[in-house]
């Protein structure tokens, strides 16, 4: 208990200080335990899921008291959404295909393979269904998620030697979870299950001879460049890279419409706030690879790119058949992102690639 | 007096609403009057700006009590600045290139031609020093202005002919307002200034022969197609969109933490959640144009994107040259979109492009 209570306190910290300037006083203070799957003070998406819990506290002038315990700090990793979907706590943070054990379709509210980016993403979500479905999913389990990250588009991953054509990848060993790495299995991949803290150890080792993580921003400090000089940037496997916020239904059910309206706010502020993280420090750590590490940046060809294509389009016709929710989902998510894909390409893509040829970028 | 209290009644109606459920009971209530550039109930950005003053009030727990005024219900669309800056009224909402007169840097923080997307364009502002730099111009006037949403990528916009190369740009007579405009002036257009309410008007009559206005989802409402059926998609005009938030500096600083937290939030939100609108509800409003109204949709050749470019490149050197401010301001835009637009190439860019192509996108 003592532990718990330490970092009970050093949680508290940021968020009772923010709270003292409030002028509205809270007359009822909620509790919210909130169980993490990231590490403590981990780049990226352990900081972004650490600042969403100030966020809430903060953003609620104290009416809503957050606690926020890492990986292991009071469960493991991905026990999370088990002590989230029970009661015993509040909130998860999490990548949602972290529970596609319990659900295939919780890699829809990640990202998966040829799927959207985070402004496609976020626009199915709260414009054309995909929050409806994913709280329909989420509902059978007892939780109510919302978008709170995002890492935007991610790496194709770090290799020990060039990826030339599919045939490169043929028994190659390589760290890569969720429906990309079922792709990846399916061109002959030995695709291997390996928690953050043990990847470089087993790069470095030659027990794995490929990884992914997630961009340069998050890469830099893994460290991957000491064993696996080759950098792919395009990756077809997470193009939004979304994290969520999961909280238990009945306690999501019985805040008030302020309580809520904190909760979306700070949510959204993050989801927002992380994918912008992600694009103004991913450009710098990776020329500092480039310049310092002697990192290697490729390309997938477009036969590569092809055969991923073929791949995934199995994976989702195994992953619809699951049951009437994943098609559906599946359905509305392969719909929605060609038509919104469709729309974009006329209109930011088609600028992005003209004003990139005519400056030059 | 009478209209302004009909009109104050009807304006803290939802407010008032939401304020009921709220557990945090406010001790101090502040007043904020926001008077806007748009119409009311303007479809988009008008819309976007009334929400955003309801997401205020709900989101203070009543601790803020926002008045929303439409262009022309207090002040006029264009002395909505100067009501702030004096003092009179708290906030006003606005796309930042309407004040280029009073000083031509304004416009970096609505959209300029080959500038940033929205995603790039927030990344500046938060990471990279861009809200710096807008407070550094916007603070020479006592405002504090914040993003606070976003059309997306612009529509090229609506010609009553087709535009195969530079040359059929000469001597026509466009409505484009900003360093848009300015660029197309150098290749040889005649620009007109128009509000949004005599648009439609000149372009039936032939006063004008091309407008652009916002994209599919706004620019339906507009009823353009009824005078000019070659719709130009990508833009090189304004990339992004952003509208403004702008606060009286003053009462700006003497917010608490809590309230300054709470109008951080609701205009992230609104800024996230209009962009999302946009790329949602376009797809489906150009769909049916080309459908229902005949809309034949066009691109710009390569030739007049060059030429665009060229003329831009003029432009950016003459807004530079104003002032000290004015340059600090271009080399930060520049160099950040060339960075940012760069590592994005190599990521969510590329991504796209190689999933459109073996979609079929």
């Amino acid at each position: 208990m003592e532990r718990r209570q330490f970092l009970r306190g050093a949680a508290l910290g940021g968020a009772a200080a923010a709270t003292l300037a409030a002028p509205a006083v809270a007359q009822a203070r909620r509790e919210m335990i909130i169980v993490s799957t990231w590490p403590r003070d981990f780049p990226g998406v352990g900081m972004s899921a650490q600042r969403l819990a100030d966020r809430i506290t903060a953003l609620s002038g104290g009416a809503i008291v957050t606690q926020y315990f890492a990986a292991g700090e009071r469960v493991g990793a991905f026990d999370a959404f088990d002590e989230v979907a029970s009661g015993n706590a509040q909130a998860y943070s999490a990548a949602e295909y972290y529970w596609a054990g319990k659900h295939p379709a919780f890699s829809y509210f990640s990202s998966v393979p040829f799927g959207m980016t985070h402004p496609e993403y976020s626009a199915w979500l709260k414009f054309r269904g995909g929050q409806q479905l994913w709280d329909e999913l989420s509902g059978e389990f007892g939780v109510k998620a919302l978008p709170a990250g995002s890492t935007g588009a991610q790496a194709g991953g770090w290799f020990n030697k060039e990826i030339e054509s599919v045939d490169d990848l043929r028994g190659l060993k390589m760290r890569i979870p969720g429906l990309g790495g079922t792709v990846m299995s399916k061109l002959g991949v030995s695709v291997v299950s390996l928690p953050g803290g043990q990847i470089y150890e087993s790069l470095v080792s030659g027990a794995i001879e490929a990884t992914e993580w997630v961009g340069p921003y998050n890469d830099y400090f893994m460290k991957f460049f000491d064993a696996a000089k080759h950098y792919y940037t395009g990756g077809m496997h997470e193009p939004a890279g979304g994290m969520a916020l999961g909280m238990n239904a009945e306690w999501w059910a019985g805040l008030s419409d302020f309580e809520k309206a904190v909760i979306n706010a700070a949510t959204e502020q993050e989801f927002a706030y992380s994918y912008d993280e992600s694009n103004a420090l991913n450009g710098q750590y990776l020329q500092r690879m480039v310049e310092e590490n002697g990192v290697e940046l490729r390309n997938f060809s477009e036969d590569t790119w092809d055969a991923f294509g073929e791949a995934a389009e199995e994976v989702f016709e195994e992953t619809a058949a699951h049951s009437d929710l994943a098609e559906r989902i599946n359905a509305s998510f392969q719909s929605n992102l060609r038509e919104l894909a469709g729309y974009m390409k006329g209109f930011e893509t088609s600028f992005v690639n003209e004003r990139n040829r005519v400056l030059g970028v």
